[in-house]
């Protein structure tokens, strides 16, 4: 940083677990893999720390500027991304229930950086600290208001990072302030949600209290009526109601109505042959599109809608299905420009679209770098 | 009929409860109304056929030709109202899953019609009919698609009888053939549902498995993330997962965000000096919004968006919200007729709308007979 250029990339995989693996690529192609039982947390970042200095990556743990940390669940106490101390890490390990599986591990991994790097600042990057915008009318549910004020049951969303930093790019590309920004953003990964920004900043999301809701996902139910929940428990035998949120999140979606895969790919190629992996692409679609008509319809004026995250940038015949969807709209994509594209910041809208369609791929990391470089200046 | 006039109508009210009031109206503002404790069904409808000759309503049991019976689920069983003779009562029976404060009693309702006249036809007109004609890519839910074969859990829909009736007069006035009408139905009760009709029939609505979901009502949530009954469940240290269903359909909604009443008359009264009541106003109104809004865009083209039920023909304000909410599509309401009108089928459409805006006072009762008559002829 300042220049934006990737020196090294990593990554610790099946930490815990046996045959942990701790790669790192760096230089020009060179890359360090080892395959080997790594317990804990402060085990990988010791070992990460001191491969950064005996690979020659960094010379002096003073190159270091900061530490990034992406954090799933901020609640209503992180509403941008800050640097974290002692206080700050109490603050989100006390917001483990809105991401039990996430928000632990990542409170032991600034810990960790805490203790072998102690003068370098450690920042909070939360997913969910740009949904912090959206408005009350749509962060809370039509619940007793009670359930709100005492256990903070209403709307986070997520993808919040990948969302901040494809609403700056747009902002560049359309030469147009954030500020004066309306856009629809599709993150369409294996997590897939929609997100309605007005004035730069998000006004509604799909995901909801936990990303389990609003549209189809690879494996993830998206909306279903709740009382599906008491008669899954009821069907099943079950006595933990977090075992239906389980199947909601992990059987579900695509891979639960294609029966096949969770894996849009797979289920395209057998489009033709199956039935139902037609029918989990036109579900899929059918959720996309009435969850953008509802979002330009709240915003009013859109000036573009933009596909981005693995489906998004890697899926030409899905973004021309949504596109084909929302005619009603005027919006129209330019179809060959749209078959022959890289995932590649590209304006994709056809003459005569009332409003713009770009592909614009993401980049969470990118986006943590530009907040550590922010706030440790 | 075929007149269609009422010549009587009658309520049994507290049923098996200490208290119960039985009324009929008749004639010329005639009026019996007796509170004497009924213990059940069979006694209401003994009770029932004998005034009907004792107040000279009618002179013999063979003038009446057939009796209709709201049920309502059908599930997949019943497509169409039907007579129902020994075998479909045991199927209404059997659906008392999908419907569990309803069926049962409707069941013993034609069972006791079927003992006091043994001659007349009975026959069934069922909420969910009209809604069997949803695609499977709008009634499934994007679970694991051995639940809906195995427990038959989708989309179901409610308020059919309600919408049929709808949709069957604004054919006549617009003097379109019902075959070739898109519209969308805002059945805005106590219940409220959203339905897109399509060539005449149901092509997605907004209720679901049950009528918890979808908008916001006036004690239903609508649709939440379904990790809230998880959630609530631990929260109030519940082990039975209905009680939080019963939260979401008896507590919430309208009700639980304005603190004050499930009445929406109310929530307005006091909306310019408690925040929570436009709160739940604009709540309603974005819900509704971004419903209609989805739909439209499903269905490509709309001949036009239907008010109908207590608030859907009574609140001109919230009607109004609604289709400014919606202006992006070009709809227009003529504002001054809008404000004047009576609940009567009425055109509010302004000049230069894009599509209609009709108000249609709803008649199910009126549907139920032209049901009877049909089936009885």
């Amino acid at each position: 940083m300042p220049e934006e250029r990737v020196i090294a990339r990593g990554l610790v995989d099946n930490l815990g677990l046996p045959g942990t693996t701790f790669t790192v690529k760096y230089g020009d192609g060179q890359q360090l893999v080892e395959e080997e039982d790594i317990q804990s947390v402060d085990v990988a970042v010791d070992k990460l720390i001191h491969e950064l200095k005996h690979l020659h990556i960094i010379e002096d743990y003073h190159e270091i500027g900061g530490v990034g940390h992406r954090v799933v669940a901020g609640g209503e106490t992180f509403k941008a991304s800050s640097v974290i101390g002692p206080k700050e890490l109490d603050q989100i390990e006390a917001l483990s229930e809105l991401a039990p599986l996430h928000n632990p591990p990542e409170a032991k991994g600034i810990r960790a950086f805490m203790q072998v790097l102690p003068d370098t600042p450690e920042v909070g990057v939360f997913d969910t600290a740009y949904h912090t915008t959206i408005p009350e009318m749509n962060y809370l549910y039509s619940i007793p208001m009670q359930y709100y004020r005492d256990f903070g049951l209403r709307k986070y969303g997520a993808h919040g990072t990948s969302i901040r930093y494809v609403v700056t790019h747009t902002a560049k590309m359309l030469h147009k302030p954030m500020s004066e920004l309306n856009l629809i953003v599709m993150h369409m990964g294996s997590g897939v949600s929609v997100t309605a920004v007005k004035n730069g900043a998000s006004y509604d999301t799909s995901m909801g209290y936990t990303p389990v809701s609003g549209v189809t996902m690879s494996t993830r139910s998206g909306d279903v009526d709740p009382s599906l929940v008491a008669m899954l428990m009821k069907k099943l035998q079950l006595t933990d109601p977090d075992d239906v949120i389980k199947i909601l999140n992990t059987e579900s979606g695509v891979f639960g109505i294609s029966e096949l895969s969770p894996d849009m790919r797979k289920v395209e190629e057998t489009r033709t042959t199956r039935h139902q992996s037609q029918l989990a692409i036109d579900i899929f679609v059918n959720r996309m599109v009435k969850y953008v008509a509802g979002y330009i319809t709240e915003l009013g004026h859109v000036d573009g809608l933009v596909f981005t995250a693995g489906m998004g940038e890697g899926d030409g015949a899905m973004r021309q299905r949504i596109i084909d969807g929302l005619r009603v709209f005027g919006v129209r994509m330019h179809e060959d420009r749209n078959n022959d594209v890289r995932p590649e910041d590209t304006d994709l809208t056809a003459d005569g679209s009332t409003m713009k369609v770009l592909l614009l791929p993401t980049d969470e990391e990118l986006m943590i770098a530009r907040d550590v470089m922010e706030l440790t200046k």
